[in-house]
């Protein structure tokens, strides 16, 4: 059996005018939010639950973020907001994102989040990574 | 020594791009925000800490909120954020929000907010008011 | 023919982590975003758009809020916002909310909006229905 | 007279309850707003006004965004928010941002944005720097 080269998840959002600015755009830092929507579209998906995660101990709060904005979306307009599982042996979760104008297929903005694993309480970094995702990972064939 | 008739302060808060909607204007939703700041305005002059009412046992959730809009905000103008107290007896916590536009003094928006006295954990409405705020109270001649 | 009492819609929400606040409930600042979803969903279903009235020359500014917090929701339950027209002969849209808690049905908030309308640019006060509006009413039989 | 390295300006930012998630912590979708209020009080010490640019036929949206979260910030800490003006020829507006714990100077979150000139209306990419950026510049010894 051949490895997936990726997992990924689609979710789909209609832009709300509370989500727009005074240029009648999505306000760029609305874009973490829609970000947020394809992880949670993601762990549904795959059975990657952040509550499990922390219940065995481990908060994975995102330590890097980066977005690069092509396009602009409107109220009404929707947005279908792609995440995609990127692999990697290291301690860590990082997710890559392409949203895209659902009327046109266009990518209208791309990005990734890291999420590292801290211990509750301490805060202190996990440099190895927890046995439940490792377990998650095999399920996944990752 | 006359007793005062209610105490008040007043937060400054300038609009940002971020508040603002397609219309050009902040968003109606977001004065929920500026009632907040001018409820941590009061908080902080009169020494009103749900922190200390937290570790006391109580969280003192809001269960009502009202808002009249009679005017515009737009970006860069400044919002004078007044929140007086309304005396009560009742186990409530209730202000009432002034906003007005700095420039001219115009009223923007009035409000108001009723909080309530519930026990942390079980969420039990607090059918007396707590001591720790009845001192509050005494201190502050209300 | 008879006449219904009222119309309304239901938007269906997932309450993301983002809306949740230290007491790991909806801030209830967010709820007026869900009433806007609310009305969102209303506005879909029956054909009521505020870009239609905005290009024959009306902005439709909500003048009042006012909203019952109940219960409280937490990140991952799902919210059922029903939005409701109040009928009414005035130069107004009246909105009624009710939003439910899906899994158990249990009402966690209650509220309404009242619009008005306004001519675009002036921000002058329609003190008579605009005719585009009455044709929407009757259209609906309200 | 020499010319500086770089200018700045530092906003100062209390954190809100409604900014904070269910971890207690700033959630980090809001490093975004703490960015935009670093640029405008850069913008303010040095007049650079967007509306300025607007009314000479630009809009300067931004295009990019990298964040990296390194430490937490909870309700009632202040947050020091630097906005460093990066220096460029390219017809690019980039900021570099350092936010600080006030209590203790450490570094929370660093990050970049970037902003490209485009033609109000058409959207179309500015290749050159407007005459209005230049003279800015110029203005500071940039």
């Amino acid at each position: 059996m051949k490895k997936p080269k990726s997992i990924s998840a689609v979710a789909r959002q209609e832009i709300r005018f509370n989500e727009c600015d005074p240029l009648g755009i999505v306000w760029h830092g609305n874009y973490v939010k829609y970000f947020e929507e394809g992880r949670e579209a993601f762990g549904k998906k795959y059975g990657l639950d952040y509550m499990d995660l922390y219940v065995n101990g481990y908060a994975t709060p995102i330590v890097h973020l980066e977005s690069f904005f092509r396009k602009t979306l409107q109220y009404k307009e929707v947005a279908l907001i792609e995440c995609v599982y990127r692999k990697t042996d290291a301690a860590k979760i990082i997710f890559d994102y392409t949203i895209r104008k659902e009327s046109t297929g266009e990518i209208v903005c791309t990005g990734s989040t890291t999420q590292v694993f801290v211990a509750n309480g301490t805060m202190q970094l996990a440099l190895v990574t927890p046995e439940i995702f490792i377990n998650w990972r095999k399920k996944n064939n990752l």
